[in-house]
């Protein structure tokens, strides 16, 4: 049996005490697996004096976590502090700059210095693996990397955002609105008291370009992600999703289309008798197409101490073995810069929902300027609002919600022809926008 | 850049022809993601003149593939031929007595000689691997092996064979019988003329027992699978299967129980809500229960040239790295011996449907020899047959069918209670019995 790997580990939220523990609870199992222990060595976190539910009598504490990268008795350094920049990036640097692998849970990090720090990786020669830093406890990282080697991918697609898919869930099963369930979920810790940047879909814009960049070959860039969150969301979106066979899901979709490599985040329209369809709660899922392979789906926990945990131990144990693939899957000097599709020339179905003021010259505004831009629909749902009285001549009891779904359009065309409509006056409010996505 | 990994494919049906067009037009990507180039320098087959729709004329080609495991141009041996026994074992052998790594898709060899391939392979310094014998394009294997290593795996279950996925999946949405759907199977090529491997879970088996060794770190012990297969499932089962809120997969299940390992492959009840019973048609996908991940669920598919090709593929991708993983996991002694948990004292609900005679005296019947086993009834549905005339007595017209599903018990206690109700007289036919699985 060789000699153990000595693990430092920055960072003790519930994840890095997840870490902590489940390393000493399969100790000889991980013996067996790697044909060496894996013993963690040191610790640091600000707090030393919290109760994290694991011994850790036997760790060297460190108040600086630069400090215990350098440490001569740590071989690899798992990052768990968190944040795009400041002492995470510094903690990364420095071990990379004492010739030591890295093992981060850090999105945020990657989606910004993912490529820079790559290279720097490269050019110590060792490894930084960062399978926790998508979809919790799915191997989605390990899947791209390594198990479709020999596919070319056209498209990768999922639920990465648990706090997202939670509040979705409540709202289409219990009828509730986005701001009742956001508070249970910031009450039950699924979100947090600035919910900005779940909601807003920037969490699940950071772990979409990681997966960008593993599925595609490419530099990783988060700034060519077209975002949008759920805070728009109305019950009512819900219940016409729910009429039409669809279900709402904040959906990350990178797909290489004529135009480039496309990478948005936005609220989406999936059937529902899709897999991904059945994906409710706190869970997260990834499909992903290749020319071999067809369509994967993986689904399971997207968050968690434990199950982002047992994903940080599935790098480790990969070092510890002495196995070793490039960060992105190849040499950084092989990565191509992405090009970029322009969200304008985007491509699918829309739903649409409009407040229409007066119905007879509305419906011919629609009518005329989808025509305009050769938009076909594919069906128009009216209904009289259930909370108003009847109202014969249908014009004089405020706006009406009017569905629409469009058969393949372009981003541009449906803009256009929905501006045209709210300049035609018939409409009370920005319309809704929704895209539709088919498999 | 490294030497090329020269490639030897023995057997080229549709799979091995797969592999030798992927490795060719996916030359470059493979190249960038393994740091050498990949080629497949060697072939072997039956019939030298078929079109495979590949060019082959680069290939050297082998009548006998145990020469081609011996040449001097092959670093790593693909065996595609399958069968438990004669050529593919000797092909298997001869590679790695000539020092070479293995990358097979044969199940049948595994379940039957896994444990002593992977002695072979330790001993020979060379990797077994394969990710294409279980559930096609899916990367089970992988995930288990590697990306779970910090998990203690407490259940693994899925559905593995597309032929009766299919068959199960037409039966329940069109009402067909079994035969039917057989035929209709064989005729697109989703069965064999002798269908009997398939739907008679055999195939299941084999799959289901290399997923218990990776997943408990137990040798392969196929002869202790408890199999049934889905020819005695009627389109009335599936109807009232429906009625009570469930779908009936083919399921292979392997578990830690009180009593040992559980190792079971037969058709299942599963909740029309679960992740698993959204799995239609020829698709396959893996459950997979760790104490540190929770529950992981992939889904693809399950067969099809391309989808198993690029698991040759991935495996190939990880010879060409150099990375290393013992085939089952760890070290082959540290595998443990399975403790077998005997079926009788398997625990879960079951579904029963009796073709009843005389319904007063049979409710009686059902009702004390149930009670008489503490077996308690979760449901009971009787409906006339719509076939009948009404006959007000209740009597006279022949059987009738009853359902029960009960509460969790075991086995023996069932069985030992249906013999009881079948000893009293009452029943027409042997009672249909599907086991209940509850996530």
């Amino acid at each position: 049996m060789d000699e153990p790997l000595r693990i430092g580990v920055a960072g003790l939220g519930t994840v890095g005490a997840s870490v902590v523990r489940l390393v000493g609870d399969h100790a000889s199992a991980l013996a067996a697996r790697c044909g060496r222990p894996l013993v963690v060595t040191a610790v640091s976190a600000r707090d030393r004096t919290r109760d994290r539910g694991v011994d850790m009598s036997a760790v060297q504490w460190f108040d600086d976590p630069v400090a215990l990268a350098r440490s001569r008795d740590v071989d690899v350094v798992v990052e768990l502090i968190g944040g795009e920049d400041g002492i995470a990036k510094a903690v990364v640097e420095a071990a990379f700059a004492a010739g030591k692998p890295v093992v981060t849970a850090n999105k945020a990090l990657l989606a910004r210095h993912g490529a820079a720090l790559a290279a720097a990786a490269e050019a110590a020669g060792v490894g930084l693996l960062f399978e926790a830093s998508v979809a919790g406890g799915i191997p989605v990282v390990k899947t791209l990397r390594e198990a479709l080697a020999g596919n070319e991918i056209s498209r990768v697609s999922g639920i990465l955002n648990g706090t997202c898919n939670y509040i979705l869930s409540r709202m289409e099963l219990e009828g509730l609105t986005f701001d009742a369930c956001l508070k249970d979920a910031q009450r039950l810790g699924y979100a947090e008291a600035d919910p900005t940047f779940d909601v807003g879909g920037f969490d699940t814009a950071h772990k979409l370009a990681v997966l960008t960049s593993l599925a595609f070959g490419t530099e990783i860039d988060a700034d060519a992600i077209h975002v949008e969150g759920i805070s728009t969301i109305e019950p009512l979106d819900l219940k016409m999703a729910d009429e039409l066979g669809f279900r709402i899901k904040l959906l990350g979709v990178a797909e290489r289309t004529a135009t480039g490599i496309e990478q948005r985040v936005h609220p989406t329209m999936v059937d529902k008798a899709s897999s991904i369809a059945q994906v409710m709660g706190v869970k997260n899922a990834v499909s992903i197409a290749g020319d071999a392979v067809g369509e994967l789906t993986l689904v399971g926990p997207g968050a968690g101490g434990d199950a982002t945990a047992s994903s940080v131990l599935s790098d480790l144990a990969d070092l510890a073995r002495g196995n070793r693939v490039a960060p992105f899957g190849r040499p950084v000097a092989s990565l191509a810069k992405a090009e970029r599709a322009p969200m304008q020339r985007h491509e699918g179905g829309y739903y649409v929902r409009l407040a229409v003021l007066d119905r007879p010259g509305a419906a011919a505004s629609i009518a005329t300027r989808m025509a305009e831009r050769s938009i076909s629909l594919e069906s128009i749902l009216q209904r009289h609002p259930p909370d108003r009285p009847w109202d014969p001549s249908g014009r004089s009891a405020g706006p009406v919600p009017v569905v629409l779904m469009t058969y393949a359009t372009t981003e541009s065309a449906i803009r256009d022809a929905l501006d045209a409509v709210m300049a035609d006056g018939h409409i009370a409010e920005p319309p809704q926008l929704i895209r539709i996505e088919r498999p």
